[in-house]
């Protein structure tokens, strides 16, 4: 099933720009854009993930899947998030054990949200 | 058709606590629980959000709406999150109207997901 890595292009990362300044979300954006993306990954720009403050971010989602959000991420994270999205992939349900995460989605997770699926008592 | 709030219930809120303490996740969840929830508002527990530096943490999600996340908040705050997810449940895409929204949810945003349904067009 193919899960979507979706990238906030519009993200100013926090920092103040010209008007007309490349936003650090689409030059996320574009590098991952430019990679190949991993099998079962589409990559699909969004505007705004409402992570303002600590763009750039991406997230990962599939029907089934925990969602997940990371933040403070920069074009030469492109190759470890293409990583972390093909690890992500890979499982049923969106949970990638710890050792097998790359390190920036060990330490700039910024949320994840149960699957629409999940039945309420594995949530408690 | 119901929206989940899921609340962490593990959430330390960034503060160092004794072990048997109580944690803020799991206060800002029975406050939420002892309220009594909107129409069409399932409130459901969950361990650990991922946005423990940013917590207490809550996430609204529903099939074919836009998940948000939201952070940094108290038990006090219940009153408002349960208006706000009442005006979520109220939409067909959990976009509510900026002016509508409670000032923690357009503050306190962590994040904010599209739904899986959403087309590839329409996200770019």
């Amino acid at each position: 099933m193919t899960v979507t890595l979706h990238v906030c292009t519009t993200c100013r990362a926090g920092v103040v720009l010209e008007e007309d300044a490349p936003r650090p979300g689409a030059q996320l954006h574009a590098a991952l854009s430019a990679a190949e993306a991993p099998e079962g990954v589409q990559i699909v720009g969004v505007e705004c993930l409402s992570a303002c403050s600590q763009g750039a971010a991406v997230a990962l989602s599939a029907p089934g899947k925990w969602t997940y959000v990371y933040g403070r991420l920069a074009p030469e994270d492109a190759p470890d998030i293409l990583t972390g999205a093909a690890a992500y992939a890979a499982t049923t349900d969106g949970l990638v054990p710890w050792r097998e995460r790359p390190v920036i989605f060990r330490k700039q997770s910024l949320a994840r949200v149960p699957p629409m699926t999940l039945p309420m008592e594995a949530a408690e």
